[in-house]
């Protein structure tokens, strides 16, 4: 057959170094955190759409794609929110594996949790962001009208209002999106991985 | 600051076809299925190489990966075998929407669980690949020794031995494991994905 392959045969297992090196760039998980309203998707919106137009492999997992698959099964009690963030912490960890930069916006409000999906990567693999915006600008944003359900006693364990956000006390970058605008604070981000070597492209 | 960011913001939602292009790549999820010792990994691992060397995206999830990370909570009873499955496909859709051509090597014996798994994606993204050996040689290779426990009684609900393998009536691709060599099987589906605009590279 004349589109036979010719396959030249040099197996090895590709490492999880070779598939970042064809991307050009040091795989990680953006692991974005703060109150509901704080501008997590919207930062990390931001931030994945400019790593992409430099040729950077990144991609994003949030509520939006997470909760309606992977994470379906699971309700908001408090064991299967901590189910949710292993699972995606989990999720996270293949896909730098296999080479991405990984952006993740969910509230995950319990320093626990967080230190449980660290653990799983190497040192300089997870960049935890707080996302910081004080809750009386995420409240009166209150973009999916959350917040007002939650003070009328809607919701359960809303965090903010009903249930704690424990606060990073050792972030590895701080975004502060009551004064920032979007832009600065994804440029703090950005600043954070070309000084710290995981962007590689010339 | 002289090492400011400089961000031109044209902010957009980077869609799945976009992480796509600059792969060079149709994200799909080629799927193996086959009894235990056909050869799903040892093909997988292959395939994955030869797409790695010619500048492809792809990443393999196999019980390796898999079973000590997201899956670790689930057992091998009836209903988290199904869990099992249905995971590995919403953790291969992601990363299909990430751009990535994604391989996977689990048993999965059951036809239900794969058209579960078929009905994820859109046509065209969900490849399945029977990698077909004849039980004999399978048994014979017994290459982790489960055969002899499962012969033995030690494991219960074995593929094969004491539990079906429901073998796809409609996979978009075979192969004999028991009469080709990997390079062989390889080859073959390598031919199906340049054949059908998998491969995009000049």
């Amino acid at each position: 057959m004349s589109d036979k392959v010719h396959v030249v045969w040099q197996h090895y297992d590709v490492t999880s170094s070779d598939r970042a090196a064809i991307k050009g760039q040091k795989p990680c998980v953006i692991w974005l955190t703060g109150l509901s309203g704080s501008g997590k998707s919207t930062v990390g919106g931001h931030l994945d759409s400019y790593l992409h137009s430099q040729g950077y492999h990144s991609y994003i997992l949030d509520g939006d794609n997470v909760r309606h698959g992977l994470n379906k099964d699971l309700t908001f009690s408090e064991e299967d929110r901590i189910e949710n963030i292993r699972r995606v912490g989990e999720a996270s960890k293949l896909m730098a594996d296999a080479g991405l930069i990984l952006i993740t916006a969910f509230i995950s409000p319990f320093r626990a949790d967080r230190a449980m999906v660290r653990e799983l990567f190497e040192p300089g693999q997870f960049i935890e962001v707080f996302v910081n915006a004080p809750l009386e600008v995420c409240e009166q944003r209150d973009v999916k009208g959350l917040y007002k359900k939650a003070r009328a006693g809607e919701i359960k364990d809303f965090t903010g209002i009903s249930s704690p956000y424990e606060a990073p006390d050792a972030a590895e970058i701080q975004v502060n999106t009551g004064d920032q605008t979007v832009e600065e604070s994804v440029e703090t981000i950005i600043e954070y991985l070309n000084a710290n070597g995981y962007l590689k492209k010339p």
